[in-house]
């Protein structure tokens, strides 16, 4: 495997695919400081494709954890609101937006977990008018994966970490089709496929999905104007662009208030650097009313208690257990990979873009919260049902694999 | 030496004494990303002093050149304005800012001249509301120094890499007096020495300084209610601070417009990351009617007219040839060093700070601009003599030294 070019195909086709970057745009982009060797690549490569500025903002592990080992009690509850809000204004006037994800997973594991609430909590509410900036489709954004060596060693803890790394990556690599000869044939292959599956959903305008299966009886009521959506995204400018590579998913927003049932998470989630594992959560009438973990259960109670809106659903989403990230078995740890292998449900805010146009949010039962988190419940043995606003049943996915 | 541990004592001299960080004040740092390991020193170091936050934000030379390499005309001319506004906001709003020095001098040494003024311009123009709000003493700053690879090979290119760098941060430690038992009272002491010469020249109310020797026989004008700065500095809620560290100079606003003769510069001046050398200026009216260099003449020349106010200076300083920088006999190619080694002019903009209250500014003749370059004047064999409004003359330097 040769990681230095395929670092070179990923940044080209994070921004000729992934962003779609437009001549004379300006590009954001947020950073582990452990990536900067994909930021330089992806630089050369925004800049050749007519960038007019290319801004990297770097976080650093140490410095995070330095908050947590030396801060003050007001140090855990202060955010840079005020960066964020910038960063809102440029993509609201344009700038298209790029996260490298390559955070160390447990970075916060050793931390006091409500301290780690609170913290997430300061830092999500600063974020939100960034969230929402790039959320509701003002400009064109993407996120794609880095692999660290802490991630690595996570995720192959019985390798030396060289080797870790290097097996990561070509799992990553795979996963994001830089294996095949035209990856970007590949992607809009997948794409095509994915659009296939969301336009019959949609055509048969369900009133509630039910997850059964492994322990899970679930059923989500979906918002009244509900839209499903998966793979390319386009501006109204007519740019295109693909917000998650790799993705594999297609989703769309529930009725907060309708969620009924049980649901065993089948991986692991990774909440504010701390692991929360065998989460069993209960729904009664939208709201999660018990929260239970075998390990993480304090975290994933304080978390999902953030907001109002933490604790109902934003997103539910659906993936085959043949996609490639499922296939290859490996558990990453890192929500870009683990929801892409599996369906599943996301505690907290909507997205607008799951709502049809005209459609009244307040009506449709959209969520609203600082906090949006994946959790994963797809699994071989799920089955997925889609029910009509006449009671009619719909199969939709049998034994973790489509049956339309 | 032991640099781990002198990193440290930095980390803390810049905090508590270079910054005077008030508990609960938000920190913004700017640094090189090869600076990493002393930002997180200070990173530490600045939560355990009570800092609500600290953010950094970091440059790296490869995105640097990528701009060059790989961007498009536009890029050249494009800076990110938005970021800029949102920090002038934050020092406003009492957030308190270090900039860390260790660029890398002549990295675009091998770039069109053109180009890096263009870039230049662009920047300083949007980065002007920045350092307007830093200047105008809204905020506690500060500067310290980092020694790159690429800076320590500069300053010893006979020497192996390795060596190099561990040189010159002996001479960093030596000039920020942590060699010293005690560091924070050897600056004490420093401090008090420059208030004692910083209060004579004020008490002497002179209309013009004249430096002479060397091939420099220039005349420059003071501001009508020009102030003497330097050293420490202190906000108005009493929070004192040391904008530069090191620093041992003395300086104020010359009278735009009545700089007058030839001014021969004692060290190379880096600009934009080009190194120019042999510089010699002539004068009429305040203006730089003449730029000849050795080398870098076309930078100079170009960099000297990126404003109207870019010909004309906007201060003026005295630093004795006995200081300890002065005296390590080595050429740093460093703003931050070699303006404290030398009396020095600066081109472009002047700092409000050196003008007394009430003073009128365009009465004071104070210049504005979107530059502010140092350049060096100051020699052995230079004297200066302090010329009264009455035409008195007062020696204030002879052979480079101070002799009040
Ligand atoms: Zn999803
Ligand atoms: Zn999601
Ligand atoms: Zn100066
Ligand atoms: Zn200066």
């Amino acid at each position: 495997m040769n990681t230095q070019k395929n670092l070179d195909r990923l940044a080209r086709l994070c921004v000729q695919f992934g962003l779609g970057l437009r001549p004379g745009q300006e590009l954001v982009l947020t950073a582990d400081i452990g990536a900067i060797d994909l930021v330089r690549r992806i630089t050369r490569e925004a800049y050749a494709a007519g960038a007019s500025n290319v801004l990297a903002l770097y976080a650093d592990d140490e410095s995070t954890l330095a908050r947590y080992t030396h801060g003050s009690e007001t140090a855990l509850e202060t955010a840079p609101g005020w960066l964020y809000d910038a960063m809102a204004g440029a993509f609201r006037n344009g700038a298209a937006r790029l996260a490298i994800a390559g955070n160390t997973p447990g970075l916060l594991a050793g931390q006091d977990p409500a301290k780690v609430a609170r913290a997430n909590k300061a830092m999500s509410s600063a974020a939100r008018p960034m969230l929402e900036a790039i959320t509701s489709g003002a400009t064109n954004w993407n996120i794609v994966p880095f692999v660290t060596e802490g991630w690595a060693r996570q995720v192959f803890p019985d390798l030396a970490p060289d080797a870790a790394v290097e097996r990561l990556w070509g799992h990553v690599f795979a996963a994001l089709r830089l294996d095949r000869d035209d990856p970007v044939a590949a992607w809009r292959e997948n794409f095509a496929e994915l659009e296939r599956r969301r336009a019959h959903l949609q055509g048969l305008a369900l009133d509630a999905l039910h997850f059964e299966g492994g322990g899970t009886d679930l059923t989500v009521g979906l918002a009244r104007g509900h839209k499903w959506v998966g793979g390319a995204q386009t501006l109204e400018d007519g740019t295109t662009y693909a917000p998650n590579l790799p993705t594999e998913e297609i989703f769309t927003m529930p009725d907060r208030a309708r969620t009924e049932g049980r649901a065993v998470f089948t991986k692991p989630a990774v909440i504010g650097g701390s692991i929360v594992e065998g989460l069993v959560v209960t729904f009664e009438a939208g709201r999660a009313v018990s929260i239970e973990a075998e390990k993480g259960g304090d975290v994933a109670r304080e978390y999902f208690t953030t907001d109002e809106g933490a604790s109902f659903l934003g997103e539910v989403a659906l993936v085959p257990e043949s996609s490639p990230i499922a296939r290859s078995g490996v558990l990453y740890f890192n929500t870009l990979f683990d929801e892409n292998a599996a369906c599943h449900i996301a505690f907290g805010n909507a997205y607008a873009m799951n709502l049809s146009e005209g459609a009244d949010p307040e009506e449709a039962g959209m969520n609203k919260s600082n906090i949006h988190m994946d959790c994963m419940i797809g699994s071989p043995a799920i089955a997925v049902t889609g029910i009509g606003p006449d009671g009619a049943r719909h199969p939709i996915m049998a034994d973790g694999e489509f049956v339309i």
